[in-house]
């Protein structure tokens, strides 16, 4: 179906801090990949995207040009799959309003270029080669910068009338509780995502006199990242605020059960790394809140993928689907 | 398709308090009608299907016997589609098991019969014959004994893993909020459900010393649809009553969007009676709680089918979907 001139899609994989791009072939291997940071660039979109351009450009012409490309696939934060526009991004200094990033890249490379929500194309990325293949009926959760969601349901991702479904971490987990980057207070982001981790660590340490490496570092400079270290160091009040993590998403992931009862909750990105100090009260808290008719059916799995290609992975496969439809208008010589 | 000698289906409406049976046309006409009390039968479900099939078969013989039915369907309490069985239903004392209803009553009357949560039976009728018309895209909510829900996603009902998605009713909405049913804590249904508004009433009037329509009657007796008289006196505790029933509603719904994003939620059921008392606080609630890109796009609208009939509707809907893959294959003499 793919003309053999063009054996390559573009995957980015637009994230809060880090920019992606990976050149990706039909067997779903990164041939080439570059990165951007997504902060700065004036605050302004356009200049993020020439930018970008600088560095694609490299990659693009190691694989031999951009006449060896058939499309682009997008995932970035509050991406519409309908518009092709980020829209509202609260984590994006140049995305606040509604950005035609689709279009922008499009124009500037001259292929087509699809966008959908960043964790909705990790859910692809993981449908199509990870942890979810097979599944109809799953939810993926991306805890990184924010903390992001993909959920597919009878096979199909969920882009709702709007195309901008999903955003399981701007459910109000706490009344009243931290205020998010939304603008509105207690969501699970403001929890459960980098900076949320390393918010709890701060009034976990202030409350407790009990020994922890993390008191070597200044309180406004302990990261998500630190927590981890100290845990896998068997740190006990670093395993503290995995434990209050932990249980913060279970028990949101049993109020997300009541909605399309899937088959797996699939975790992603760098919080998982702590492997079951994490996920072991994710499991636990999960199962003991509920509901009844759902206990012990769902999986809580990790992301089987390379966490930088995941989404790099499932934004290409965004790519191939337009490439897909295009290259057999164009073979079939359709408009 | 449908064999004329069988133009009709019957359709179950499952309530925690009536069970009501509809003998339905293909121009969905209810031809016949009748009910039993769901509560009782010795909290025995054998004893529930005979009793109901003593008045079933009465409005049976009056269209002409069993062979003018082609199937029946069932919307029920936790009515699972796929299995057929009602499981785990907290509010059926004949039901807090396994039951496998669908079966019990093909076994009795000879006819293939379809079974699914009642409010997902209400939002097919919705989206055959009501306001969800046209929509791929939306949410039922049914306020009556319980809080129950239907789920549309891409124009498919999801029925998730296991055929038991769609509980919204049993979203915690309050960490160690009041006891459910359901034998946890703070869920939707515990304030939202008719029980629910009745206990808030008792704890309002409790709380004031307001004047109130409402002090006439013994407080542990207090029920819903007395609220709604008051209120439509303008009685003000009664109005601040249907304002917190309507706030948690709204602010249940604002993070139910960040799931589907759905075109509109449809409310169903005795409490919209009260029309903008109730409708107006959802409304506000959603709108103040909502993430900001789901402003103002989803609709808050109250069912367009009459009460009683919706669910009926719905659940011969159910029933004609069986009917036809049925008749199709023994008009086509496939096995």
């Amino acid at each position: 179906m793919i003309s053999p001139e063009k054996p390559y899609v573009i995957g980015l994989d637009l994230g809060g801090t880090n920019s992606v791009f990976g050149i990706v072939d039909a067997d779903a291997h990164v041939v080439a990949e570059t990165s951007v940071k997504t902060r700065g660039h004036n605050d302004n979109a356009q200049q993020y995207v020439d930018d970008c351009l600088v560095e694609l450009r490299k990659i693009i012409d190691q694989v031999g040009g951009i006449e060896k490309i058939s499309a682009m696939g997008i995932g970035a934060p509050n991406g519409n799959y309908y518009t092709g526009c980020i829209e509202f991004a609260p984590n994006l200094s140049w995305g606040r309003e509604v950005v035609p990033l689709a279009k922008m890249f499009s124009d500037a490379l001259g292929i087509p270029v699809a966008m959908t929500n960043d964790a909705n194309a990790a859910a692809i990325g993981e449908m199509t080669y990870g942890a979810a293949k097979g599944m109809k009926n799953f939810i993926m959760i991306t805890l990184g910068t924010g903390v992001g969601s993909g959920i597919v349901v009878n096979g199909q991702m969920v882009y709702g009338c709007d195309g901008m479904a999903g955003e399981l971490g701007h459910v109000i987990v706490e009344k009243d509780g931290r205020e998010c980057g939304c603008g509105r207070k207690g969501c699970l982001e403001a929890y459960c995502s980098a900076t949320g981790v390393a918010r709890t660590a701060r009034e976990i340490i202030s409350k407790t006199d009990k020994p922890t490496l993390l008191r070597e570092i200044p309180l406004d400079q302990i990261e998500s990242k630190d927590v981890s270290i100290a845990a896998a160091k068997g740190d006990e009040v670093a395993k503290e605020i995995f434990e209050f993590t932990g249980r913060m998403l279970g028990e949101a992931c049993a109020n997300f059960a009541a909605f399309n009862s899937p088959e797996a909750f699939i975790f992603f990105g760098g919080l998982t790394k702590a492997g079951d100090l994490i996920m072991e009260p994710i499991k636990r808290a999960y199962e003991e809140t509920v509901l009844k008719i759902y206990r012990g059916k769902a999986k809580i799995l990790i992301s089987q993928l390379d966490d930088a290609k995941a989404a790099v992975l499932g934004a290409s496969a965004l790519g191939w689907e337009v490439a897909m439809e295009k290259g057999v208008a164009l073979n079939q010589g359709i408009a």
